[in-house]
């Protein structure tokens, strides 16, 4: 018994088995190097069917298959919209792959909610009804558990919590990822040191190269680079308003802080919360717990062997 | 066959006799005048007492009572906490009036709640699963129906909104009720009010006065005056804002603007609206239609008894 379990970004797709007691046993990392549309599809059968024949060659059965997506699922079509993705407008996952499932049941959900449901399923949200994964990668998005269930909206796009508006008056920077993303995540923080840069012509610090990343800021806040001082303050502070707005607002049990900045910014989790104090309902900030990740760079891979398992448990229908 | 409702405030217990179709036969409003602790309890006890003896002498049964209150209902105590009322702290609100309900089921829930579940049963969001309401009167808070479900919390005191951080940097004015609060309840808009008169001695006109009211802001406003201008665009960038922010990280069917000062502000939604199109969600803030509440004053009431009903057919206990 296993279960196999997929986790798709914009530029990889990781995945894994995984032991009927979601101990994840086998990873592997593949590259999209440019792939788009159909061939993203292949190239996620292709690694199906291979996993199916070794497992099946280990005797071994697939329980279910769990599949992470960078987008929005709509479980009514069976089909994927992912924005970095080119040709995933509306691709129709569960058809392109039910040929070589073999009748395994496949569970698509998108990462965030992934992220929530390992956390509160393996990790360090274990046991809590009321939950809420942070996740500041290439943008920013939250995966909530509300009263036990995943907060979904009416066409599955809650938890946009990039758009969160938090820094008066609206500026142009905002309108294509929203306010708080624009600032704060990987490449917000790459865009705002950017601009810092090219603004100041007397900065000659270690960021004044082409090509600079978020490790980059990260690495020249530690030597004291003053851009670097800016962005990562004035990062805390909107990380921590953000955080205090989802707590004021959910009274959540326990915030998680996850995704590719945390990582790096995990050690700032104190000050963060430092800032949100400031700000939150102070009977609720007293309540939660905010922790960075435990699943780290995994949680989609385990988070959709974790949604498999919960719907193959529930019965749901695909 | 009849439903009592109550709908406990700060200042004031109005009480409602509604039919089992949920019309409001009878409506009274009685002013706390200083009454604290046990004194509101009693209160709410002789009116429960008058009025069942009342509907039992005209022949009809009393299927469930429900209280609206300002504060906190804990259903495991069957306490509650009420801020505004002196001696509620955890005022055991169940127990005190068991002697006099004669077995009739008494159901409790908090102002918010109510008001969304009002909403959702008889008024505007008849029908929908996601939706939010927005109560902007002394205070701001959030009533929040997501999947169906008011959403909680860990602890009871989800919807918590008026502690939304919009304005940075955190100012001592935040402090005792919050960003958005401070600046855009009815409370607010009076302080803000009060300040920028005090900070301007040139000013000389019609707030220029001792009490000012919300009422005299939004009457000021209409004559084009500078300072009640400043305020009510204020406030239409803020409410804007945290519209975008519920819309972005719930992704609701509707938002409904509630509560005393929606009244006189319910003439700005298309404003509200139109400043929260710049931060939202893009998709989603196209898929959500924010209209003014339709039960106005009566809300509470209405709520109440929809709540009790709700709570009598889904057999939960008390």
């Amino acid at each position: 018994m296993s279960f196999l379990a997929f986790d798709l970004g914009g530029t990889k797709l990781a995945s894994g088995i995984f032991s009927d007691q979601l101990d994840l046993i086998e990873k592997k990392t593949i590259p999209l190097e440019g792939l788009v549309g159909k061939g993203v599809g292949d190239l996620i059968a292709e690694q199906i069917d291979g996993m199916i024949l070794s497992q099946t060659h280990a005797g071994f059965s697939v329980n279910a298959i769990g599949i992470s997506i960078p987008g929005i699922y709509s479980k009514e079509k069976g089909t994927v919209w992912a924005p970095n993705i080119p040709g995933w407008e509306d691709f129709p996952l569960i058809d392109f792959l039910s040929k070589i499932t073999r009748g395994i049941p496949v569970f698509i959900d998108n990462d965030r909610a992934c992220y929530i449901r390992g956390e509160s399923t393996i990790g360090k949200a274990r046991d809590c009804n009321d939950a809420i994964f942070i996740a500041v990668g290439t943008g920013i998005g939250a995966g909530i558990l509300a009263n036990g269930n995943v907060l979904r909206g009416a066409h599955d796009i809650a938890g946009a919590i990039g758009w969160m508006a938090l820094d008066r008056p609206f500026s142009e920077k905002y309108i294509s990822s929203g306010c708080f993303e624009s600032m704060c995540s990987g490449e917000g923080i790459v865009k705002v040191a950017e601009e810092k840069i090219n603004a100041d012509e007397l900065y000659s610090g270690q960021l004044n190269k082409e090509g600079i990343t978020t490790h980059d800021v990260f690495a020249a806040f530690e030597e004291n680079d003053p851009v670097a001082g800016f962005i990562i303050n004035q990062c805390i502070e909107l990380w921590g308003m953000a955080l205090a707005n989802m707590i004021s607002i959910f009274n959540p049990q326990m915030v998680i802080f996850g995704g590719g900045v945390f990582g790096p910014a995990a050690k700032f989790i104190p000050q963060i919360v430092s800032e949100a104090k400031k700000w939150a309902q102070p009977v609720s900030i007293n309540q939660v717990e905010v922790v960075a990740s435990a699943l780290g760079q995994d949680a989609g891979l385990h988070g959709a062997a974790c949604m498999a398992m919960k719907n193959l448990k529930n019965g749901n229908d695909l």
